[in-house]
């Protein structure tokens, strides 16, 4: 066995334990008080293997929630395509209440917003990274419906994706009301059928 | 002139010269680097006289925003209501996407997110002076447009009020895309005739 195939391994064992620190780490202390410092004692390295690989404490806590988000690919999952629409709607947004509604997810979440309000460089990093390839997923959702013939061909397909997600993300960082499913399906009706048309009567 | 008179118009030309220090030296230098000592240098106060009224930054900088927002009230203003709900609706989009894309406004409102975001006890305050009055406002004309046959008596009115205004606020938050009154108009079509009814054709 060479030196190399080791060496890597070890690398590649550091840089997950790293990423798996930080995620935990910040879910227990929060962003203010994260630091570098912290995430290599937790993760058993020297704070020049942190440096090394990431610039800032918000560097790494990005990557720690994109590997937690994307796995190893650089790409999103695609949204679910069974040809009927609302249902593979309410499946995404259904799942999306349960996972902000968790605690595990949303204080690395909550300290990765504040990361990139604070950092324009990380910002930049998560639209190229994060939210062009996931908001490019959910468009290819609704082509295929407008393929489908179960949508307008005009529709501003932007503004459809912010109209269907948005409001969840909003009132996650607001905690303006309660993450659950029956809010999912109510802003689904409102936004499939209109606000003139929804509610039962 | 009896000396209390005096003392208070000092004391509330103090606090409007902090508050506007705060405001605009946000703008200037972000959340990060915005400090107490900076706040009362650019005020012509002691440090002191600002301790004695907040408790943070973040608790002026939360201050400063609101008295711009709402003035010397405690409540928002109410929503337009001409009796053409999408008319209305239309007017304060527009004029929330203009806002947002004011550079004026936008630092100072992104320190205060971070603010929040970092803060508990600052989103609470939050919550309950901003969030809820003007989600009640919102809430008040739609219950109007109800009242009128325009909107189903059983719209879920939380989920509406989201699904109306947070889209907006979800772009601004992470600069997804351009704010403007087209943007606006292309989200309330969306909202109040249904994705599947939306577009020319």
């Amino acid at each position: 066995m060479s030196k190399e195939p080791m060496a890597a391994r070890r690398s590649a064992a550091s840089r997950a334990a790293i990423l798996e620190a930080a995620f935990h780490l910040v879910g227990e202390v929060g962003y203010g008080k994260l630091s570098i410092e912290a995430i290599a004692a937790r993760a058993g390295v020297g704070k020049q293997t942190i440096y090394r690989w990431w610039p800032s404490k918000g560097a790494v806590l990005f990557e720690a929630v994109f590997v937690r988000s994307f796995g190893d690919t650089e790409n999103p999952a695609p949204l679910p395509d069974t040809g009927d629409l609302e249902a593979d709607l309410r499946t995404v947004l259904r799942a999306t209440a349960l996972e902000l509604a968790d605690p595990e997810v949303d204080r690395p979440l909550r300290a990765l917003t504040v990361a990139m309000l604070e950092d324009e460089a990380l910002a930049r990093e998560y639209r190229t990274r994060v939210e062009e390839p996931t908001r490019e997923a959910k468009r290819a959702r609704l082509r295929s419906a407008q393929r489908a013939g179960q949508l307008p061909a005009s529709l501003d397909l932007d503004a459809a994706v912010d109209a269907i997600f948005a409001p969840m993300a909003q009132r996650w960082l607001h905690r303006a009301g309660p993450l659950t499913e029956e809010y999912a399906d109510a802003l689904l009706e409102i936004t499939l059928g209109g606000l003139r048309r929804s509610g039962p009567n």
